[in-house]
């Protein structure tokens, strides 16, 4: 196991025995260590991926000079002081979503692993999945033309989290895969949240999120803790196909459909009339590719061993993760106006 | 016959034939006109239905004293002058959606009527559904409980209109029947509208609504002339229940489902941890209660003459239509500021 | 009107208003006469399509020398004397399914219209479908390989019929179907019938059909009146690709997997082991053809016309709605053996 | 852990890793041994599940007079000789579906389990989901009403086996949970099994089993491994109410239809019309039950240890096992008669 990279989970809450399982079963990783606090949470997911050094101890991983890696499912909050500490000592990081708790804070980290020469990488594991995979080729392709609208919901009953709200708990994977999707990236001209706490829990449970994009196309992401029942789909519409991924649907998660409307010339000169006898309506086949099996995990491990041997930034980069954070921001920032637009970029200057 | 009501049907165009069908065959009317000024299309729909008089002058339906009532299926912008013109006339009105172009239109409209005596009322089909009116019945019956949001999606590869934009083409539907079903009608604090034009028609072609409503609830619209796959669906959240409208499912168009989330109390002094504590999640059984047959136009019949030989508003009334006018002209006026709350009612004062 | 050829509609109960109305409607066809022998339905079909001349009394329309044809919507057990008569007054004809209540009327009323040089043609409305159209086409260029195996499933809570059971009640649309797309014609080598009373109402309600296929393939069809929910789907596999046609899904009508078993070779000689290591699975892409909008009804009127213009077999002609009695003739034997498989054709010598 | 029972897994192929997990995890169990006669497979099964010792020798386990009892996942054909060396061990008992490849062999297990006062347990894994828990109580509650028809569809794009047909190796599954839901148990009349086998692999792919019941309803069950698409549906028709059971559908997947048909009385005198008269639809709500959470190993192996310390049967019993077997084996027979009924129990003699 010479050639493997070494790495530590650090937190073994709630995603940490996914890291665990799949960085123990990927060929390019040996699992090193599990550090948590809790030194018998990180026993049980050692035993339960078949064994691996534990340690109560964050000092102890940073310490091991043997150590190249440690990816970190700690909460949010914790990101910033614990990724610090990890490339300060030389480790390259994998982080999960989101990046950090403030756009200043994954700025910082970001900033650190240049000057570092480490790896950043964020996880954002929806990304890795055969379909949103399958999605970006497409795209990338030139298959649906180009982009005019994304609309992606992801509702459910959720669990109302202590810390955080819906926005920062469930947008994160829309605005992740978006980013990672698009051609440009997530570039948003502005952000209009509508939040709702009907409840009175303390935060929104309830969320929508207007995204003017730059070029003229928009983004739109809901999401929702309080619906009963649960969707996850997003429709991609180009001017040549509009793509729909309903990740529910095992037997057909991503669908193209060859429907739309073409206009054939549209100039400010021409009145209405003219412009609307330029349009047409294609009604075409629809198309869904077969997607490989396979587990996005396994896809992240493999990602992040590979950049840090090709010395390249991992496809889910830091400044991925900041784009996005840069949106959360800025939501939050239109929920304390009330839905107030809040500029972004070079359009905010 | 002579115990009926004479109707005439202005507008032989895409609704008009749907109207007269219906009329003819509601044993409370007397179709006793089709008038437009294409004559032949007048023709047409008489001749589609078993027969009928028909004209090409509004005027001869607006002198003849036999005629009680004029059903208005001609587009939006002429909807005020024929209507003032009606109304003057002493007939009762009904008239397609939305009720005007304007609210200002509207309530010139609807205060003529006051005036003269004569139900106006707004031809929100919608609204005389079976899944609505059980709708309608299950929230009065406080079923739901108090109403937490409203979200509804009416997507499809729909027809470009040449004179207005998807607000108003589409929204009009999801208005309308939240203002019949909610127990406060459509009372909204403001309205944020998203558009997107991105095959730069000249309107905006996709389009979002959020609505906070006066008590702490959200209504949210999503219409899109784009959209390659049909969605008309609403989500209707309350403290004890939550119902799905999915009107594209035959075979389970309303679903009730028994899942939400509790809260027990929360004190504004109690800290996030007690919050949390006091949680609780319901994973209780659906329940889809079986719906009548029956087609909405033939309700809307009914409910029009009803109304008339009541001497009361109709259930769709105008008001209700000019809640409608005012929800779609404060979206005109956020879009003009791209996107900016525009407060509504006694919040906006 | 003079190069119409001129048609009657005989039976004007469920069936007869919707021919009566594509006739009316079709280039092709002049409605001459709307014959019942209750003269106010006659009437009331009449007037629904907007006036035709009725008549009570046969025939008026079988002595009357304008009229070309006549399309029978009368029960299944006056098929074979109407038809008769209509073909000895020199009338061609076309008949509602089944074609007549036995094997032996359906071959006389054949035979006669050979002799007379007439069109009998079978009314299997749902061939001509957009989406049994598209099927047959696809067979037929060989997309989806050789056939397989047919697996038809068409139950609902239906109306239990006074005089016929659920097979030939149901089972004549499954059976047409396949008789319709498959090369050969519905060529069944034996009939296994599988019935079911078990609320004793004196007929099967649920309905099991199994039938061999020259070739080696099998089709199957099950058919129910006792169903909550309401399931038209037919699976057609191939050795290339196998198609699902869901009747009941507007969106997505008909969908082409490219997935399925290939065998590279099998010997008799080789072991079992052999076998399987010559067995591989492909999961390719998914496939839905756009399908034209139109009524089968529509295209059934036109391809009368064009059978009787052209002097030729229509494309579901009264041998075809043989080859559908036979089944239906050998299913009623094998319900009363039990079960017990009816051999037919050169299986049955 | 003086208190739990001992158990070995036999067979570390497929379905044993599932079953080590599930014991391990199990309170009232001590997995006390691994046993595969290929040692590196067992020892990947015992790491996969945090530790276990293994043995590549049955004897070990047998002869090891802490272990009570053995948990058989071996290929169906050594069923038999592993299940009788257990037994004559003294061991309890419980062995894969299907319970043996004869119902001979199973009967001379039975027989011996009873003889040696052992708990002789089918694995039928179905039959402790939620899903098949709450139709088993809701049938025994008399919700249903009086059953009228099992329709169950298993079908999927499937592998092929190298040793037994599709009928073997999936309609235990649709056997065993009839009878586990079913009042009587699987009580057949007759069986006429369907097969094909179009790629000539030696043994059918595609499978129709049609089943009378005693007491008048009929049970079919349609199994495919040619499907593209995935199906696991079951209706089970009652005199008062319908239920579907759809278990691909994790957002509903318990149905139960107040929809159906009533029959006043039906007397042999009476008319076919007089009958008709007495006929009515019901069509009311529809109700699905919230289903607990739950993995259905789980509940075997607390349902197994049950069984042991209460000294009787367990619910899935080898009679229950036998039951299976004796439709499976009739269906071959019939498979060899060409569709040939093949009489039950009493009726066949």
């Amino acid at each position: 196991m010479n050639d493997r990279l070494n790495i530590a989970v650090v937190g073994a809450g709630y995603w940490g025995p996914n890291l665990a399982r799949n960085f123990r079963n990927n060929p390019a990783w040996n699992l090193a260590a599990i550090c948590d606090l809790d030194l018998a949470r990180a026993r049980g997911v050692a035993e339960s991926v078949g064994g691996a050094p534990v340690t109560g101890d964050l000092g102890d991983v940073l310490r091991d000079p043997l150590i190249d890696a440690v990816a970190i499912a700690t909460p949010a909050r914790t990101h910033h002081p614990i990724v610090m500490a990890a490339l300060n000592a030389g480790k390259h990081v994998i982080v999960e979503k989101p990046l950090a708790d403030s756009h200043e804070s994954g700025t910082q980290m970001v900033r650190r692993a240049a000057e570092q020469g480490l790896v950043l990488m964020a996880d954002h594991t929806y990304c890795y999945t055969p379909a949103v995979l399958k999605i970006r080729e497409l795209i990338a392709e030139g298959f649906l033309g180009d982009i005019l609208f994304v609309d992606s919901v992801r509702i459910n009953l959720g669990l109302i989290q202590p810390d955080v709200d819906v926005f920062w708990d469930l947008a994160p994977h829309d605005l992740a895969i978006m980013d990672f999707v698009l051609p440009g990236g997530l570039d948003v001209t502005s952000v209009s949240a509508h939040g709702a706490d009907p409840l009175r829990t303390g935060k929104s449970c309830i969320g929508y999120l207007a995204m003017p994009l730059a070029g003229g196309a928009v983004a739109h992401v809901h999401v929702n803790w309080l619906s009963p029942t649960k969707i996850r789909q997003m429709v991609i519409g180009g001017t040549k196909r509009t793509l729909v991924w309903d990740d529910l649907n095992p037997q057909q998660r991503v669908s193209v459909y060859d429907r739309g409307v073409d206009i054939a010339e549209v100039s400010k000169s021409t009145t209405a009339d003219a412009r609307a006898a330029n349009i047409s309506y294609r009604l075409g086949d629809t198309w869904a590719p077969a997607l490989p099996e396979g587990e996005a995990l396994a896809n992240v491990a493999t990602e992040f061993a590979a950049a840090i041997r090709d010395g390249r930034p991992a496809r889910t980069s830091g400044e991925a993760g900041l784009r996005v954070l840069s949106v959360l921001e800025a939501a939050t920032g239109s929920l304390v106006g009330a839905g107030a637009p809040q500029l972004m970029g070079a359009a905010a200057l």
